[in-house]
């Protein structure tokens, strides 16, 4: 059943710890799912978290290591000896949980722990995952999956399931192979109970089927799975063997990291952090984003000081300095971040970077006349200044206009330079369209004040 | 395979559609995945998607009809009389799918759609399933699924599968029952071909299963899904009854969905927009945060307004209006979409409401020290105006530490009044934030500068 995390069970749990009281501990442990003995990790510190994990036995214990975050891992592993990492948890892993584990270790443990090892062919599936680099199809794939050949009939290949069942937790569908392991089919459990027990594989198996090679990116994965709706992918190599699989949990972890990097770099935020984490990590991840917030808001104020004598006599420029500013970065956003997204989904559609900057300029040409009519609306009704009236309409039309094109075409112009386009919806667009939308507006202003007097 | 659409391919399918070449557009779509064909509808008119769809038999035309978007699914289905979206399209989708169809029409429609379904368990299905709130679990799941007695042996089990599996397309649990239909465990058909044929459903079930209640809101299924990493959830009523499953599928689309709405709020877009969409639906979708800026603009004008004459007197005064309202507004986002994500996720622990705030207190700090050194060192080498330089550089330690406070203070109290907390990462703390900055800069600097001089 799920299981609630509260503070009552965590105290109780801590006093056993304090108490090296095993057997109690053990008793609280026992009913609950490795995802949420990962989750008090939270609240334990590493030799607390030490006592009790060691008491798990090795398939719990291997499933908890799988569900820390990677930074509690990381430091957890480094208050354990490399025997114990590897004979304690990794021998009772899944491959690519197991590599993953490994990959994040220093170089001169990594040997050490893998030496340990008591299961040579684990050893050997996490040697070969370990080539692979951690955000392709190779770097999210297992080796834990069952293959039959072509040749075969039910009988045999309900004995192979049987088999090779016992090492593998999950277990949805059965891979057709020829004599070189070149991936043909694939053969669901539900066809294989369905089928007669004289019927041959080849009968049964279904050839239409969906696979990807070991080296495309982790994105296009995800894409893949998503669209055609899989639990689990067939990994092959570049001459077609089948080398490994990726199931849907991955997948989902990797859809969630990219939901969240995204998210993070429209918010000014440049680490995965939780309000929990350490005040210097917090205050780390938002640094940088105000460092050029700041830089930004420098230039700005040399651009205004150029402009100090005629501020001093027409005061009224300054009033829609925030405005102007607001307004360019916003829109910036918008459009970048309208990009962003098309891009990462796939959904831009075929329309040439022309076309669509075209389209943004219309799109941007009627916001900024919608609101450049309010704003002069606005500003005739209650300042009485036409010079400024006029200044703040026209420059806002520009402003939207500038900001929508610039937003639109940097994260276009990083992608087709196979550059992160999701860079484009942070500091750098906001900072320049606040920037230029001050330039603009003073200019004008200062020019139709000092043309047609205040 | 997969399949990468192109523009030659459309065209040779356009050219199938003017020339009423069914047999050629056929043979055109006849490898195709219903995902890839529904993605063809982006390229077509009502009228030609209405050519082409209905060439294709009933399953492939059902499934092709559930991959569509919603709002493409809409217009497509007002161009269709009821019957032949009943017959052709209803009678051979999942029933999630097929009641997530019906609901989106219109209610007069509904009944009628229902009434021309053939299989009356079908319509049942669907009608029970409309039943359920969409964001609920009810909402997402599906009746499809395969239940055995626990009292039964394996073989009988076995033709129970055989039995429903043809209706079913992808099965990889069977459910497990006693004889009031209360959910009692849950058996993978892996463990169901291990197994021998003399056993008993109850030795081999695992009876530590974790099941959804059917009201629970869609992000609480979601969670439980991703942290089990489960592919089927069974679903149950209030006194424990199985009623039903959510496939991954089903849960990875809300995943997005969530995360694509958390994005647009944050970049201040108030719809789902794609490039491709039209100009006025684009348009619809940002004017609204423009609106709010604009307003926030107009705000900040009348602050400023306020202090004219002492802007006259000290034009230096304004250099740093960018700047402290840039300041303002993205120290907001930041905390408020940190506090957001981790609402979200569920990983925001146990600290006291208080106890968030002293921290966020502490980053904010430790920030805005940072920054207001930087600015001060930069305005006192620069400017050479030690009342500018103090304003400044106070104000922007003011201005980051209520900025965070008020980012973090937001979220954290929508979500206990049951409010989406992603409100809070929009235009309305950003606003605030802005003008707040700019009263605090102005009403400081005016004080210093009027009583020490410029």
């Amino acid at each position: 059943m799920q299981f609630e995390l509260n503070k009552k069970y965590i105290d109780d749990l801590k006093k056993n710890i304090v108490e090296h009281d095993e057997d109690s501990a053990i008793k609280l442990l026992y009913e609950l799912h490795a995802a949420d003995i990962a989750e008090i990790y939270d609240d334990l510190n590493v030799e607390e978290a030490k006592f009790l994990y060691l008491l798990l036995d090795g398939e719990k214990a291997g499933d908890v290591l799988a569900e820390l975050e990677d930074d509690d891992r990381e430091r957890f592993m480094k208050a354990l000896p490399s025997e114990v990492i590897a004979k304690k948890f990794i021998d009772h892993m899944d491959s690519d949980d197991a590599a993953d584990v490994i990959a994040d270790l220093p170089d001169e443990r990594q040997e050490e722990v893998l030496s340990h090892i008591d299961d040579v062919e684990q050893a050997g599936d996490i040697v070969d995952l370990l080539k692979y680099d951690e955000d392709t199809a190779g770097g999210l794939m297992g080796k834990e999956l069952i293959s039959v050949k072509e040749s075969w009939d039910v009988e045999k290949c309900i004995a192979e399931v049987r088999k090779s069942a016992e090492e593998i937790d999950e277990v949805y569908y059965v891979y057709v192979v020829n004599d070189d392991n070149i991936l043909k089919g694939v053969l669901s459990l539900k066809r294989l109970i369905i089928a007669g027990n004289k019927k041959d594989v080849k009968e049964i198996s279904n050839y239409d089927i969906i696979s990807v090679k070991v080296d495309i990116p982790e994105e296009e994965v995800v894409n893949i799975a998503r669209k055609y709706d899989l639990v689990v992918l067939p990994v092959i190599d570049s001459i077609g063997r089948l080398v490994g699989r990726i199931t849907i949990d991955d997948i989902v972890d990797v859809m969630q990291e990219e939901a969240e990097k995204d998210y993070q770099m429209v918010s000014g935020i440049t680490e995965d952090v939780e309000p929990s984490d350490k005040i210097w990590v917090l205050t780390r991840a938002r640094i940088p984003w105000l460092l050029i917030g700041l830089v930004g808001g420098i230039f700005g104020a040399q651009v205004i000081s150029s402009y100090e004598g005629a501020l001093a006599q027409y005061a009224s420029m300054a009033f829609f300095i925030p405005l102007i500013a607001a307004m360019g970065g916003n829109v910036g956003v918008q459009s970048s971040s309208i990009i962003v997204q098309a891009l990462a989904s796939k959904s831009a559609g075929f329309d040439s970077l022309f076309m669509r900057l075209l389209k943004e300029l219309a799109v941007a040409l009627l916001n900024a006349i919608i609101l450049s009519l309010l704003i002069f609306l606005f500003s005739y009704f209650f300042y009485d200044s036409l010079p400024l009236t006029i200044s703040v309409s026209v420059s806002l039309i520009i402003v939207v206009v500038f900001a929508s094109v610039f937003g639109t075409f940097v994260p276009l112009a990083l992608d087709r330079f196979k550059i992160d386009p999701a860079l484009a919806t942070g500091p750098f667009i906001t900072t320049v369209n606040d920037i230029t939308g001050l330039f603009i507006y003073l200019s004008l202003s200062h020019y139709i004040f000092s043309n047609f007097g205040s």
